[in-house]
């Protein structure tokens, strides 16, 4: 009966449809595998976060995402 | 003060304004009559979740959608 | 499929075992009513939050209702 | 280590993205400094909710804003 | 840069310390292989729910074990 | 109106009282300063999770905490 919420970076690092089914399958198996937990009462929820709207180090991902590039470029 | 998160599926499935509103409306007062919470201080978040993201038996609601009327036709 | 997740203060303010069945119960028969959805797949979790953890106009609740006792106390 | 996650009405009223970026520094630095947090390792998750979504009083918030206005005008 | 959040009940049926240490290191894993996340910034959290405070199909998960353990016994 | 959500390692590495009031007055000021926010209507909510509950790196914070303090005795 587990509930499983997966939040993501969105946008142009979003997950395609084929990679949250992917997701979605091999969660739900792990949790039958490891917990005994039955599939018909698993849910996986994934979130796609807007990048501006998810910090690390105090930053934006966008603004570190432009930072790690800028760097490559040094 | 309590605050209520309800996640259902959006798109095609997507509640009307009407619908949410109803939703926050009744789920307030069944915690106001219920528990004797105050409603101005309940929170009623509602969420719709893309049915490619939101899996249950290991398959993504899009393709139990698919499932479900390949089957009503048969 | 509805995923509601419901967060009340606990401690001394908790819900009893007969209120969360009542609770469980009647928001699942409101998605029902309202968007038509599965009770077999409607999942309701309750979460009760030590009124410490729990802060509402930048005070917690044990503050809170402390001030609130004194006050009918005077 | 920690997760933050603040939910606010989005729409017209959404934060700006300097807005967002000036939340997700000045937390992060608020649990550097009182809890002594590793800013490396602190999330910070931004929601914009919809305001027919959220409710508060058992109205959702646009029919509130709606209200506010309206007896403004009288 | 993935934010996990698993929900299972506890009390009798809670995972032991190392089906945890399992779950936290698969999860992570997936998310590397499937969507390439570095794992230094994956981050797992487990909540082990009363089960009490969560239903299913408009019940608690104690009635639902006491109503399969009954119906077993007959 | 805002909601914010806090999650941080409980147990040994638990904020305490004092701690909690202080994350929950400054969260509050912060987004009346940032966004204008009502204080009469905003929500903090701290969870303190246990660290076997925890992961980043595919590591539970236990697990995280031994080694780190292992490879300071040698």
């Amino acid at each position: 009966m587990p509930y499983v919420n997966i939040k993501v970076t969105g946008g142009s690092e979003a997950p395609t449809v084929e990679q949250k089914q992917e997701l979605i399958r091999e969660v739900t198996q792990l949790l039958a595998r490891v917990l005994n937990k039955n599939p018909a009462t698993t849910f996986v929820i994934i979130e796609e976060v807007d990048m501006d709207n998810w910090g690390v180090g105090g930053e934006s991902t966008t603004v570190r995402r432009q930072k790690a590039k800028a760097q490559q470029l040094t």
